[in-house]
């Protein structure tokens, strides 16, 4: 590996729902306080998907043409005028949120709720800053994070889901010893579920409609025990749908024997159904943790939880994750954490990354977790 | 004023809907660890209303008759065995719930979530454990705290609703310098006021739709600033009343100049509508703190919530407040508190306080807020 | 008063020990991101009487020229390129420390611990950054805080040392109806006093060897009492030190019938003997908060904290407090404040305010707490 | 195994300094609440050494015959009336320490400091409460928490001071992805160590001057890397002791290339020197955890902590833990904790265990750890 500034890059860059273009673009030296890296893994994310497959993720649409992926490390090949923390050829982990680091929220350490916050590849600010679906790009030298020697680069895209769950349990205060519940078992669930054991956790389950995600969960010791929750029929009202979370709810309880319920509950799909049973899973004075939120109206048994004490939190991004999910990475402490990215793809093969990504299952029917995008050699 | 053991005692029992009568009771002596209090001033709580308009409080019907009564204060008349920490002749306040003082929630400081906590007054435990609308009771020694000179028997009294608002406000981690904006100028909500301000929040707003509520609080300094509500409208359906509730509470901050939002948000109406806006009140990163729900379902805008970070919190009465309730009237922290006492009548009048409570106004069509029975001399 | 941008500027200049020196320097424009400020009242603060007497603070030696200040508020006068947030004619008072803003301590909120901050009139980083002892300076715009209507300049410059008792309550968890005890009645204490008052503390006792001091507190309020220690001989070791120190942390618990202890409490004075009471007067699971550390060694009676769970914790300056000063100030939370101020001096006197200052009385034998410099009209 | 209630049962019982006598003495049945347990295994604490060599233990002398330990674990044998939460022949570890439940500690958690509380094998409070050196013994049953399938009746004997370790922890706001220091490798630092990686910390050393100490602590796994201090010779006064300490201190950051510090520093020595060091290689903003306070006077670099907001905290036994303890000795969270037990005797050879312990190594020359007096089968 020899890292150096080329006179151009390549990209794949998203011009419209389905229009992904694979384009050579201009090398630009890094300025002040970056440095320039080249991307060597980046995992695809949902909302990635969602700017894919319909030009839009919720309410922010494409305003012009877009590089996707946030979740990233690489390798830096310049560095601007004042940068000292790095050097070139240094192995980074990527955060892609670029703060003002002047309101409020940035100085108060809650920086992910910056109201001028640019992330890379997303369209809510204008111009878009562009995402690390491309062989190089210039990024605030302190928002490269050092990858310790025994993280791979996979490692260091996975720090960027890690990183939500770790921002998402500190908001939720997970203690060691608590009983923890995951509904969802994708990416963010597992890693859910991986985290809360290596902090302690002393009974970890995963609820999901899958069994195939469920099964390796299981199999590769992510959580303590799983809940496979049978489809059901559509509801016929929102009272009915709120009787039969409550009953799922309690059976779901009987099941584990935890009848008095589960300390923390990560609610990671954002289904209506399973925000409800949340709720009535949780131990009184427990808490609910929301994330990957979707509708904007959602039905609640809001009296059971506030007479419980039982907290309604959400979470946004993170803020300050990125040193603790390398460091946890760098020592082993999410066994099997790399089992997560089940398929790789080159750059050139985003595109079909992303329609394998959209079926959920790849041509030999095996189940898709994390895809990554190999933009360079490993 | 002579305190004795007396042979017989009056009491206000309740034998079903509307069916309150005066009753006299023969007095024993207080058993080990109790202490017998002459009752002197018993403040009614909604939860009292309920029982006496419908027999019955939410879920819990009455299964035998019941004294009602929990927010008082009196003076002790005769110690248990064991008692070290009273006296007789000791003005003291009662905190209402017994626990278990061994389940985990008690061993932690959160004994107002035991399962097997009996609260005066309340037909939830069965046998049902008697309040305090009687000239006498035993009630465990720990559960009586001394009145600090300057404290009166109202005081004493109030300092039940107030334990509500210190506990809540204690878990919605209320701190100088926040703004503070409460739906509903109740008892509750004029105390969140109230306390909020002693706690050094910079900006207090009350909103009702009640305009003499608000021109109390108004004219009492318990806030900065007031909203009120017009009556609206039923809504044709959720989604209607969810946009209302949108543009209502961006309505509200345009008057206040305050369009980042508030803090902390104090919930004490219970109402739909005002749940909902009290999400979309809220600042950025803030905090909804529920208090007083009714309804089993409430559809919320939960994604606004959760994805601003926006913690939805509940609570449940109150543990390890009275101290600090007590403290803080005696230091004359809630400047008017005692103004919150509209009305008083005598124990054998309790029937006539409940049904001027019900009408919410007196024969002089005076706004009703506290009314406290007197069942002794002040 | 018009401001505008000045072709020149005066300031006091420290050469060296005693040598202070008016001079005349060029202004200006403001860089990217900074506003120009004429200042308006700076408040003189221990450490700038120090580098004033010695020509060094602790540590901190000059090694160039510097002008001192830091506790000030004044007028903008002029913008720099992209600054939003202020304008011309606007009132701010001025956060001194310009902090790196993307070490880790700035990106999770302790930005006071930034090793790379920049403290306007302090020598510890060179080039020094000059402080507010002048007409004119250059600071960066989200430093410079909006003085709410109702704030003068003085509260503006009172906002500094309020900031070092909201970052130690904060850091000390300081709760309504807690019992707090401060040594040393000097502008820090004093403000220690008023703000745990403001913040519902149901019992302040403020403990000095200077009666003028606490009669001053009394007076005013700013306490609830006062305790005035008589001045001991040297004791002949360290073991005696330690025996009379527990012998009168008795006496003060005495005497304040609080054998229980204090929850919290402040320890502004630096001296060994005040150190090892406040260890003794802290309530089992209490606090003793350490503001304004002199000397490197001291002995502690520290297994009569440690086993008593009474935390030894200290503080550094402040983070994200200006906002919560101001906002307290504006409110009249902290009544009195105002009175903190004893004496006032012009620009071109402040040689003549130090020597004041280090004498601790003026010609009149008046008590002096706070000295202003009013750099330009009120 | 059939446990039942025996008309005797066999106890080893301290008169005086190393007079240890093995009695039988009447089983009573077991009063309201309570339950009577058959001991099985019992590990011997540093305070049980302290009081067989010499009579007492700091502060607290015998006042009468005494049974010493008080980490325990057995079977019950016979409930007492009102008990629900056990059944006869279950497995439980016992917490020892039986607190009032009605002041204001126990009642907000902390009843770790409750005033009244009656520690079992503890001399301070009289009547002594006898401790789990026998064979059978009644307790609250509510203090008998019931051991998970897969742990052993050591595990449940390591509870106790695993508990210590999680209550120091708590207050300290242990959190994964910190780093961590322990000085002192006996069972205490040990655990420090394993509890720290079992909550996530990323890197953890433990500092001792007894290499055998350092080499079983990394050859099981126990931490990350260790770091051996040499004797020193006696310093020659208190300033020659600080500056070492902080010489020291920083030839130990230099060897970890963690020249800024670690972000939680366990002080499990109490020795003077550890101490001072403690201070000087906590991180910035970092803090010392002490456990096992010996000394009543401590010279420390006082400043060095406070203007640093290095948090200097104590912690005393513990409170709610047992359940955390259990659930994670019961998922296998600190592997190889079982090897801390070195030793193991009966009842009767309780006097030849305190003699060994004494000595630090057994007849063979091998290190002690922990040993356990079994007083039944296993």
């Amino acid at each position: 590996m020899s890292p150096a500034v080329l006179p151009s890059h390549k990209a794949a860059v998203l011009y419209g729902q389905k229009d992904l273009r694979i384009e050579h673009r201009t090398a630009f030296p890094p300025q002040r306080g970056h440095a320039q890296v080249q991307l060597i893994a980046t995992g695809l994310c949902g909302s990635d998907l969602h700017y894919y497959q319909h030009g839009r993720n919720g309410d922010f649409a494409l305003r012009a043409p877009l590089v996707l992926g946030h979740e990233s490390a690489g390798v830096v090949t310049a560095l601007g005028p004042g940068v000292k923390n790095l050097k070139v050829g240094q192995r980074v982990a990527i955060e892609a949120g670029i703060n003002c680091a002047t309101c409020n929220y940035c100085k108060t350490g809650r920086y992910n709720l910056c109201k001028d916050l640019r992330f890379a590849s997303s369209a809510k600010t204008f111009p878009h800053l562009d995402g690390t679906l491309q062989d190089r790009m210039s990024h605030p030298a302190h928002l490269l994070h050092p990858l310790p020697d025994n993280c791979t680069f996979d490692h260091g895209a996975l720090a960027e889901p890690l990183s939500v769950i770790i921002h998402s349990s500190r908001r939720a205060s997970l203690a060691p010893g608590q009983s923890v519940l995951v509904f969802g078992a994708g990416t963010i669930g597992l890693l859910a579920c991986l985290y809360a054991k290596a902090h302690g956790a002393s009974h970890v389950v995963a609820v999901d409609i899958n069994p195939a995600r469920l099964d390796f969960a299981l199999a590769n010791s992510f959580c303590d025990a799983v809940h496979c929750l049978a489809p059901a029929e559509r509801p016929k009202g929102s009272e009915e749908q709120l009787r039969r979370a409550s009953e799922t709810a309690a059976s779901v309880l009987e099941a584990f024997k935890h009848q008095q319920g589960f300390d923390l509950v990560y609610e990671c799909t954002g289904a209506e159904p399973c925000i409800q049973m949340a709720i009535h899973v949780a131990a009184l004075g427990g808490t609910v943790m929301l994330i990957g939120m979707g509708t904007r109206s959602t039905t609640l048994p809001l009296s059971a939880a506030a007479t419980r004490e039982v907290d309604v939190l959400g979470s946004f991004r993170y803020a300050n994750t990125y040193p603790q999910a390398l460091a946890m990475l760098a020592e082993g402490k999410l066994e099997g954490v790399e089992k997560l990215v089940t398929h790789r793809f080159g750059l050139d093969e985003t595109r079909r990354a992303f329609e394998m990504m959209g079926k959920g299952v790849d041509e030999q029917g095996q189940m898709v977790i994390k895809v990554v995008i190999g933009t360079g050699e490993q």
